[in-house]
């Protein structure tokens, strides 16, 4: 089988893995998500799609599958790829990463995301042994040490966000995860230069985003 | 004139200041905001109002007039006060924070939180310099510098969050102020311990926070 190829592949469709695929498609950079569901969501979809949430900023009250719905339309512009139903069963690093599937198919990217919420891999790996383990990023208790300026853990190039990040205060919380979407793409925006301005840009403001986001 | 008291006094009423009340409040904690201009929204309301917005998770797009409402509308089950029109004039610490704005009124709380993003607590203040120069908390450069666990200043009881706050990584944007928001929350509880239980709660899941929000 071909490779699948992406500037960044991000491991977890939940909603901060899709949120991390727009921003890097914001900042010019194309996106293909995996995950072992067999549709995007990650615990918003499986575990409580029909229940309301209160605290995303500027949404007083959305049903969890509805917010799924809401981020999917806003990467629709940057067309990100997606793999469901494929769990990653081995990581290697060469002059690219390299992630298998279960099914022997695999991915490669110069980037990568880990955005696999407390699930991780697969929806029972919180009670057995996460495939992190075998990464050689620290993953231990359930969660990966990063820093909080990147997101980026020990190894170079390789970035957590969401549940699976571990660093001081950290929060379990969706807009957390977010937050740190955005400050990891800042950082693999400096790592694989793509075309644009360098610096802050708004959406408000910026004709280059606005183009990309078709608008 | 008698002080005005609240758990938390917040110099700022943008976005990322009435998202820490909607936060604070959750946790049980009693919020009053103070802002030099006539309204909230800080420079979503003054600057662009109008403007479409579209990097809020959740939100493919909204104009930031509109996620202005939405964030009051937010935080209206916890009736936070506000004071608008108010210049914070001078900071003192004593058993409490107390502020005094330029109409000679005052307000005193055991935490402060700076959320008063580039145009700080007056609008032309981005171009002269800033009162918080005088708080002891170490501004320099348009920002306070705060840790990314709890961002807090190095004064305790001073927090900073939104554009004012200054930390490895920061990007100004919406997004990062609302997790400023959240992670302070946390660390302002333990200080106050209000009642309630301690620990991560969830809104979709945990009947206190929902009781809060009057749902």
């Amino acid at each position: 089988m071909e490779p699948v190829g992406a500037d960044v592949l991000i491991v977890g469709a939940g909603p901060v893995g899709l949120f991390a695929a727009f921003q890097l498609g914001l900042f010019g950079m194309q996106c293909h998500l995996i995950d072992s569901l067999d549709r995007p969501g990650g615990q918003c979809a499986m575990l409580y799609a029909d229940k309301p949430i209160y605290d995303v900023p500027g949404l007083p009250v959305i049903e969890a599958a509805l917010l799924v719905e809401k981020l999917q339309e806003q990467i629709a512009p940057f067309a990100p790829g997606f793999s469901f139903g494929r769990t990653v069963v081995e990581f290697a690093a060469d002059s690219q990463f390299r992630l298998t599937a279960h099914d022997g198919g695999f991915f490669e990217a110069p980037v990568i995301v880990v955005a696999t919420g407390c699930g991780a891999f697969d929806p029972v790996s919180r009670v057995k042994e996460s495939p992190l383990a075998d990464w050689g990023i620290g993953f231990a208790e359930g969660a990966v040490p990063v820093d909080t300026e990147k997101f980026q853990t020990c190894l170079p190039g390789v970035f957590a966000i969401g549940d699976a990040a571990g660093y001081p205060g950290k929060v379990p919380l969706l807009l957390s995860g977010f937050h740190e979407a955005a400050l990891m793409t800042q950082a693999v925006r400096k790592m694989l230069k793509p075309a644009g301005r360098a610096g802050v840009q708004y959406t408000s403001s910026s004709t280059v985003l606005r183009k990309r986001l078709g608008v």
